[in-house]
């Protein structure tokens, strides 16, 4: 029972990829440099550095990952134990590092656990342990009182910069999906009929909630789930960047739709499109050109070794020949033309950094201009950046007016 | 275009209650009680108590709510100020705390942004300030930095116990879409036709991931997100509590559907049914007679006043009185009766605490036994304890054998 698209969305396959494996080297390299005893991590299902240490989708209380030059442990709760084998254990990569379970000292804090699998693990007779900076404080307090000395490392953050081949494929089938979605709520806008200073799609007056809903059903179709981000504005309301209200949508105004689902082994997807039902021009009208030259002026600038600062500047150049804003905090473009898109929604790098873009990078390209008496237009792809430019991971057609399905 | 439901779910409104809003009162109590400058709290999007405290819905980067005897701030980038005045500071209930969004030193971490805040706003020279144990190490340090002395404190834990009527009726409201889920799936199931090994749906065999769709689809349909916890096992991975692959489904084995979605406003849902479709009898049938029996006993004993662990203790002797272990990891009940739900799935109190149930705590009721040769079957409700008994959340049949759409 299928429902009417837009056309242009891209076919999708019904399976995803099996989850990524990761390859630990890099930390275990970190803490073999550093002559540390270990690394340690401690979060829970919702930390996204856990998730992508360990591939481990439980629990919601602390667990903890704990990596020495040639070994690598996960606490898990006993009941968790053939989840946590899976997911961490079995089909981990070539990185030369044995992965284990540790299911001992049930009931105690995460970080004595991790403090006892330390102990047991560390060949080095080194008293450093490696953390992220926001590590739990009581984790921090439990290590510190087992005899280490902490010492902040960012390797996971900077490994995670990095996409591999498998983890490029869980992005590209997240955003293929998401795609269907947006396709989804262009065919229900192009289906909407200007009726007073409504738009009636199926009798009632379309709203924004009513849109997200429509997305949001068909990508939990095929596997995805909308994981609480689908932005849908409308006229005043897509000028504001997170709104996720109930608004009723006007015939002529722009709607908005921000879709970054969630894929099932924690990738983000992400793309921005915006439309207007029977529109006279106008703002609107100026605001969407604008914003696709200014989209189309960022990509041709995205390739290894620019500067990723350049790709918001360029963007912002093209707005300003425009005639929008640069300046301000509530007209025109208002943020940062693109942040990178992994395990989490936002990660590094940011299209403002002084840094160079390197291959395997993952960003969004996503020029807006707003005007909060008026409304917004936003047109985001995701795409990878490679040796010589980069490789858009779904495509979407850019559309002011929406399309009917074929 | 609704899709075919099994007869018993609740009927739902197509809107969702506004937003709850916290008495942040217990917090400044607290505060005021240990005569300390303040609580400090920091954490992203994804930590439920900085959601609880601020009822503010992003970003993916830390932020702080720092509260006083007489005022609560709210650190957000300047991006997120209108959300975050919409959110936290407007509709805020009658507590007497003066409530701002503090935008001052963007870029800073938020450690330094809550030790701003606090310096502002304290109005005592006491330099203690509560946290809770888990909050980042780094924060932790920021403050210390700024004089403050660190001291932990359960205040937030303890106050997200007790269920304010607001909060009830967001758990109410997702619970029922919860129910349309699972009647989505027993109509599914219904309609599932034996085909030798496999149960054929609509041409193809039927697999849990299937049905996991056909959930959550039914689920966003009505504004409530999957938030990638529907377990669906079958048969052997039906004892597999966390199971969220791909298994066909074959005909007499019994198929188990743990639903936990999660409404607008970050509260959780809580379901799970088990069916067989064409069964013999055997294992499955004398498995779900005992569960049933024992969920029912189970219920009998929720009531203020009485020990928590009293509901899984006679949940347990039921289980005992069919023949089934309850002293395995493997086999009969493997897990704890229940446990509190809020905007944390899991969350206190757990049934087998030792202190009283008491009126607004919300619980899930879910005896099971498993067999990792054969099955596994588990019936879960949510509740929440009144002074004379319970009010089941949402109600939905119990059934063993699917039933049709009426």
């Amino acid at each position: 029972m299928s429902r009417p698209l837009a056309p242009g969305a891209p076919e999708v396959a019904t399976d995803h990829p099996d989850a990524p494996q990761t390859d630990l080297s890099p930390i275990a390299g970190a803490v073999a440099e550093a002559d540390a005893a270990g690394f340690v991590a401690v979060g829970d299902r919702f930390d996204d550095d856990l998730r992508y240490l360990s591939r481990f989708g439980g629990p919601d209380r602390a667990y903890a990952v704990v990596v020495t030059p040639d070994r690598a442990a996960l606490t898990a709760p006993a009941l968790f134990d053939e989840q946590a084998q899976r997911e961490f254990v079995h089909g981990a990569p070539e990185d030369g590092l044995a992965r284990e379970i540790r299911t001992a000292r049930q009931g105690d804090p995460a970080g004595v656990r991790a403090a006892a699998a330390l102990d047991d693990l560390a060949s080095s007779a080194g008293s450093t342990v490696l953390t992220p900076a926001s590590i739990p404080h009581d984790a921090a307090l439990y290590l510190e009182n087992a005899g280490y000395e902490l010492e902040s490392t960012t390797v996971v953050a900077d490994a995670r910069r990095q996409k591999t081949a498998a983890e490029l494929d869980c992005l590209r089938r997240v955003q293929a999906v998401t795609c269907r979605g947006m396709a989804r709520a262009e065919a229900v806008l192009a289906a909407a009929e200007p009726d007073g200073d409504d738009l009636l799609f199926e009798g009632d007056p379309l709203t924004t909630e009513r849109l997200r809903r429509e997305v949001e059903a068909e990508i939990a179709r095929h596997g995805v789930r909308g994981a609480g981000n689908t932005v849908v504005g409308a006229g005043p309301t897509a000028a504001d960047l997170h709104y996720t209200g109930v608004d009723h949508i006007a015939p002529g105004e722009t709607v908005l739709l921000d879709i970054s689902p969630r894929g099932p082994h924690g990738y983000y997807g992400d793309l921005t499109r915006t439309f207007a039902v029977d529109s006279d021009g106008g703002w609107e009208r100026r605001a969407f050109v604008a914003v696709e030259q200014a989209h189309e002026t960022a990509l041709e600038h995205v390739e290894a070794g620019v500067t990723a600062g350049t790709v918001h500047e360029e963007a912002a150049a093209e707005l300003t020949a425009h005639g929008f804003r640069i300046d301000s905090d509530e007209v025109g473009l208002t943020h940062g033309v693109g942040h990178g898109v992994g395990v989490s929604l936002h990660e590094r790098p940011s299209l403002r950094a002084e840094t160079p873009l390197e291959p395997g990078n993952v960003v969004t390209i996503e020029p807006g201009v707003y005007d909060p008496e008026i409304g917004g237009v936003r047109i985001e792809d995701l795409v990878a950046v490679t040796e010589n430019g980069f490789e858009r991971l779904a495509s979407y057609p850019v559309r002011f007016t929406p399309v009917s399905p074929e």
